[in-house]
């Protein structure tokens, strides 16, 4: 008996997983929702204590956990611009606090990376790049069969390399990072952007609350501006990763949370720029995928799959 | 008894390396020299059996060679754009036919990363960057203390991120590689760019040859053009190594090949803007440092340690 967490921008979704790597209980929290960290893990823990008998605690081989900068060596949340608390989070201490047993954490697209892995599209594949597309970029390296985690454990940034050069503000202080324009709520503002400059009769240009989702809907129904932000999207998101490429040669590239829930409509234009802008001996050897998973379930059982 | 050959855009060096990893002979060639491959190879294998015994020959365990774009998996050189022979080159079973021996290939970038690895720099650091700065730019990734050769062995192109989108032309058909300004032909480039634009009292304006080394000794002299492209130049890689930081997180960065020779003067600027470009997370953890192995030493050594 395991329990898997996976903590994202917006939601915290943990799952009891067996020895059959079946997830029997599961719950979530949402990420946002306490001021205070100390606030979030009692939230985060009363919503699985709630679920899951004493007796199945007291069988708990351990508790993995993927979050955003979360560091593998440390047990520690470290300096996340996406959550709502800053700095060093002791994640791995306070969840061993509440829980009497052992605690591993990696990043969030790391434990996706191992969920995919283990369960998903990259069973066999020993060289391969999953990359998240929430509310900000993550990504998970495998090389050798193995996650890079790199010296201090942070690897893996990929939303932080530099898409366009002095381009839009991060919520990291920098500029132009990959994940202000092709996460979940980066595209958001690439589409402001593009009904700002043009007078246009998208049904976007009436939403209040606009979404990755609903750019995907109207793109469905053959929205010209909705597809030009998929085409813009994935124009950046294709030359970011054929970058990436140029580093580690990976067989398949794996596209996975909010964004790449669009489908065709990001992994097209992703797959065009993608190959126009790979070093030809690349060229034709990479898939980009769409993960198979459901969305919170490989970062779950991800997550799990930490704890031997 | 081993051989070790680092191919370069501008020479080939060749090393016999006995038990205690002393280099006991030594050569080279002109990459250059020969208009086809095959001449090329019959160059390499006259100027190593001119000095190497029989008796040394029958002892050899393998040669391990460090080429561009060289192929651990396949034994092949695959579209190196910096040699003079295009396509797909069977390197090593032209040099096995010629020595009867096991012939291993890798990038030579790599070769340098292996060499650094066991008796420089990144000696006992399982996280490193092996950076090449000659005729192109090469890199070895070491992550988890291997080498990364990617799903089909051709990982570690470093030189063809894109540096400057719809930048310079680069030798691969692409524009804006890395290696279009920070090898040492493209400080040349960058040079020739300053000198054309501005009027200038440099002594780099009368040069007819200009080479990374000239562009080096004025920058020691003070001109203030010469520090300007050092300064140009060093921007274009901190820029670029961060964001590989970013990728696989490593202690440290090693610098070598040609333009690294000049030491504190491509040093100092490319530190600088490296730790301004940084994600937060990574500040101050990670040294850049010049090779401090014989610029062909290291690179002979590590293809060498390619045989065990």
């Amino acid at each position: 008996m395991k329990i898997g967490i996976d903590i994202g921008g917006t939601n915290s979704s943990w799952g009891l997983i067996n020895d059959k790597a079946e997830i029997i209980a599961q719950g979530k929290v949402l990420t946002k929702g306490e001021q205070h960290f100390e606030d979030y893990i009692l939230s985060l823990a009363n919503s699985i204590k709630k679920k899951v008998s004493k007796e199945q605690l007291t069988a708990l081989k351990g508790i993995g956990i993927g979050a955003p900068n979360g560091n593998v060596h440390t047990g520690q949340i470290e300096f996340a611009p996406n959550l709502p608390w800053k700095g060093v989070l002791p994640l791995a201490t306070k969840m061993a606090q509440q829980f009497d047993t052992n605690v591993l954490v990696t990043n969030d697209a790391n434990a996706a990376a191992m969920g995919e892995k283990e369960f998903g599209a990259a069973q066999g594949i020993d060289n391969f790049i999953m990359v998240t597309l929430g509310t900000g970029v993550g990504s998970g390296f495998v090389s050798n069969g193995q996650l890079i985690y790199g010296h201090d454990g942070l690897a893996g940034e990929l939303g932080h390399v530099i898409a366009v050069r002095d381009g839009r503000p991060c919520g990291c202080g920098r500029k132009g990072c990959l994940e202000t324009y092709t996460s979940a709520t980066g595209i958001v503002r690439t589409a402001e952007e593009f009904l700002s400059k043009n007078k246009t009769d998208s049904p976007l240009a009436n939403e209040v609350n606009l979404n990755s989702h609903k750019i995907f809907l109207a793109a469905k129904e053959g929205d010209k501006t909705a597809l030009e932000i998929f085409d813009f999207t994935g124009k950046i998101l294709g030359q970011a990763l054929a970058d990436a490429v140029a580093i580690t040669s990976p067989k398949m590239i794996i596209l996975f949370g909010g964004l790449a829930l669009s489908g065709n409509y990001i992994l097209t234009p992703t797959r065009k720029y993608f190959e126009e802008n790979l070093l030809k001996i690349y060229q034709n050897k990479v898939s980009i995928e769409q993960s198979k998973l459901p969305n919170n379930t490989a970062a779950i059982l991800g997550a799990a799959a930490l704890i031997n």
